[in-house]
């Protein structure tokens, strides 16, 4: 396979696609839809996690790991989230295999090992979840119970696309119990905060926070608060949900507290999460014709030094000179590749960090070394400064910061650039076809003209953003009132 | 159910049990076999992970994730490893539920929805990974690989309990992939030394480092490496392992690397994991009648504050005091809470830290206050020394240095006192009857000695330790020559 990428502008999902791999970021498996991530990939996931761990945590979370099977008669309990998942559902029905009597050397499902009841692996864990809560909450003092796990969950889908939409995918999945309905409400409000200030501080990718209207809404959720943010194909992803899960859960699972009143009372039900589905808009948010581009503060690798060298005697000169200032800028907390193969030439090694989008890439070679200065570039816009060795390690901290800075803020001028109000229905198809990206419009609230709306240009109710103003307005498509403009934008 | 704990000198497993659950580390789920890991146990295991998690990146490793589903094809291509997980293998057989005709409200299997090749739920992940690296690996250039992943795994137990042996577990499984035997085992040992490294310095639980017996190998390696702790029981734990797996998992999935000679060569393999069974010989090295014993290094909470008070006033006096101490402990890294519940009584509180084994309790009233003392309460001994509230900080980063050592001091005396010599059959099924413990004794090298001796005593090999001293003797069993002695006990 070449290293040279499929243009954007000619094909943006084969671009996807190629850069993934090409990256080495991910692949497809030998399991249909199940992905391998690739520790290049994994690290900038470990850097998520770590990111994200710590805010929960710092929002008084603590993580705990239920199991991943489901058996069916739990997992039915909460009806609209048993119906929501149950399509797309891997089911455990046999607990050993045998000998094949008629393959030699096979192994075949044993017919004596079925299962009384049938094990769904988890597609989300509400159901499991719900049902131990039931045993940790007695009263009032039990509550809130703000928990957290990091997990795999499986959901059987017939398109995947690596990191985007895989059949197994790695999340964490926030479930909390509450005394209040207000204090549920503002849980996951808070929440959908957290993913935001996430999304845009670390990834640099600007997210509208709405909720999404009822057919977009999760099963079994009472509201569905959502972050969504803009690809560069014009399309939106869905970054991370927030449920106000209302006292559904609770109810299915017979979830009662004491109340300081001394009355029984249901508990009130949140739960949100995020996925390696993030690492996908991390990709799509940022990244060129000629690879990655990753915002420094997920990078694994922050900067690269190539050295250029002819013979051992040149490369050690550099490597002494060089190892002064990897060693400052480690103990800044820079993570910094050195990368002294002699089994690929800096050409190849060029091509290799643009590719993998390492944010600073340093050469140094002999007139460097000479003039006492480095060449450094940029991987955001390519370009280079030569810079003095004694100020590298300033000019390096300044620029990381610029670089996260320059992509966060080319990202918002993308989105407002692909963000469109319209105010009648040939308006929205214009802009939905031409510009693609957020269409801003009135809608009649139904469900009925929001169906009619994908079905005539694909794009669907990304959301009704928190700061949507009270306005007087009609329906786009119907021309019934409507009191404020909400989001519509073509989908991952 | 009562705080109390039944006596270990009574039923050890049945205070074992109520042990884990009563300290909050982890209760059984409505899943036969699988657990619910509480975030009090849930700490520990992040504790635990992140300190191995940076000693596997040191040696070199890095982290990745492959799919938890493996194709019956793939699982069984290593016979010998199929062989030895097919009997506790789960298996996805259909991908979807649909609505149960006969049982309005409820689902059941579609079975239209039946997977052509059924899905092995991985009980280990040698098949999914070498059918991968087989696309990684194509020259001397790629190796060695070396790659860590943290994963749930299943295997379907007939007979479970909390963290030791559950249907599904938490891990870590390291594979590496090496040009060259010498180098695979080296590996493979020093992983053996890491896994003994992180046991002996953090989990205070002293190991034996040797090597399986045929029979006790891991299905598919040529040797497996482990490192047996000693319970209070006076049983083994077989507490981490370590395999060389020769080329077994290359033939099988032809993965063949071109040498620098220009060679089509198979490479060598090790995989090592230890798992969330390590939070079980934590609890059974160092607890006690009254709870939980946690080495400081491990503990989530390392120091615990209750205030002895009268009203608001001396709760205000006491946390005005505690609050610098607070702030200089967490400046040292040291975890504190600080417990000013009103809903508890400091005996309740007391009970409660000891139960949960939190290494230092600090008691402050109203008369310390006049005298600027605290009294500091030491878990692993429970001495209580009053100490001025202007040393408080160094006496406790001290103490909780020797409690660490003291803890592991106690378990190495523990083993040595249950560590019998023996040269003649009737001495060994007195030292397992009486003792407990190891048994070292020579063995004449054969299954067939091994077996009979585990049919009279209950006690298998469990290593022969990396040290042994080669020595002249006959097997305590048949009497044949020997030429080091083994290490037998009772396990886990």
């Amino acid at each position: 396979m070449s290293k040279h990428l499929t243009k954007r502008a000619d094909d943006y999902s084969k671009w996807y696609n190629e850069l993934v791999v090409k990256a080495d970021l991910a692949e497809n498996s030998a399991v249909r839809g199940c992905m391998v991530i690739k520790p290049y990939g994994f690290a900038i996931w470990e850097k998520m996690q770590a990111e994200l761990d710590r805010m929960f945590k710092e929002t008084g979370h603590e993580n705990a790991y239920f199991p991943l099977f489901v058996p069916k008669s739990l997992f039915e309990a909460e009806e609209k989230n048993a119906e929501g998942f149950a399509k797309e559902c891997a089911v455990v029905t046999h607990y050993r295999l045998q000998n094949d009597p008629d393959n030699p050397g096979k192994l075949r499902v044993d017919p004596e090992a079925k299962l009384e009841e049938e094990l769904v692996v988890r597609p989300t864990s509400e159901a499991i979840i719900w049902n131990t809560y039931k045993g940790w909450i007695q009263s009032y003092r039990d509550l809130p119970l703000l928990i957290n796990q990091w997990a795999n969950v499986v959901r059987w889908e017939m398109r995947t696309r690596l990191f985007l939409r895989t059949a197994e995918f790695l999340w964490q999945e926030g479930h909390t119990a509450h005394a209040t309905k207000a204090e549920a409400v503002k849980e996951s409000r808070q929440m959908q905060d957290v993913y935001a200030t996430f999304t845009e501080n670390f990834m640099a990718m600007p997210v509208i926070k709405g909720v999404k209207s009822d057919s977009e809404r999760f099963a079994g959720a009472e509201d569905t608060y959502t972050i969504e943010a803009l690809m560069q194909d014009g399309k939106a992803l869905q970054a991370g949900t927030s449920h106000f899960l209302g006292q559904n859960f609770a109810k299915a699972f017979d979830v009662k507290f004491t109340s300081k009143e001394g009355k029984q009372e249901y508990v009130w039900a949140t739960s949100w999460g995020v996925s390696t589905r993030l690492i996908g808009g991390l990709i799509m948010t940022h990244s060129d014709d000629l690879g990655l581009v990753l915002p420094p503060k997920l990078a694994p690798i922050q900067v690269v030094i190539v050295p250029i060298y002819k013979g051992e005697d040149q490369l050690e000169a550099i490597s002494e000179k060089m190892n002064v200032i990897v060693k400052e800028l480690r103990l800044k907390g820079i993570s910094v590749k050195f990368d002294t193969r002699d089994t690929y030439r800096p050409g190849a090694k060029f091509a290799e960090y643009e590719l993998k989008g390492v944010p600073v890439r340093i050469a140094i070679g002999n007139r460097d070394l000479e003039n006492g200065t480095l060449e450094i570039a940029r991987r955001d816009t390519l370009e280079k400064q030569t810079v003095a060795q004694d100020d590298a390690v300033s000019y390096i901290e300044n620029l990381l910061e610029e670089i996260q800075e320059n992509l966060f803020k080319k990202a918002i001028d993308f989105r407002k650039e692909h963000t469109t109000e319209v105010d009648t229905f040939d308006e929205f198809k214009k802009a939905i076809k031409n510009t693609g990206g957020f269409v801003s419009a009135h809608w009649d609230g139904t469900e009925e003209t929001e169906d009619r709306i994908k079905e005539y240009t694909k794009a669907t109710i990304r959301c009704i953003p928190n700061d949507a103003k009270e306005e007087k307005g009609v329906c786009v498509l119907t021309g019934k009132p409507s009191s404020k403009r909400v989001l519509f934008a073509k989908a991952y």
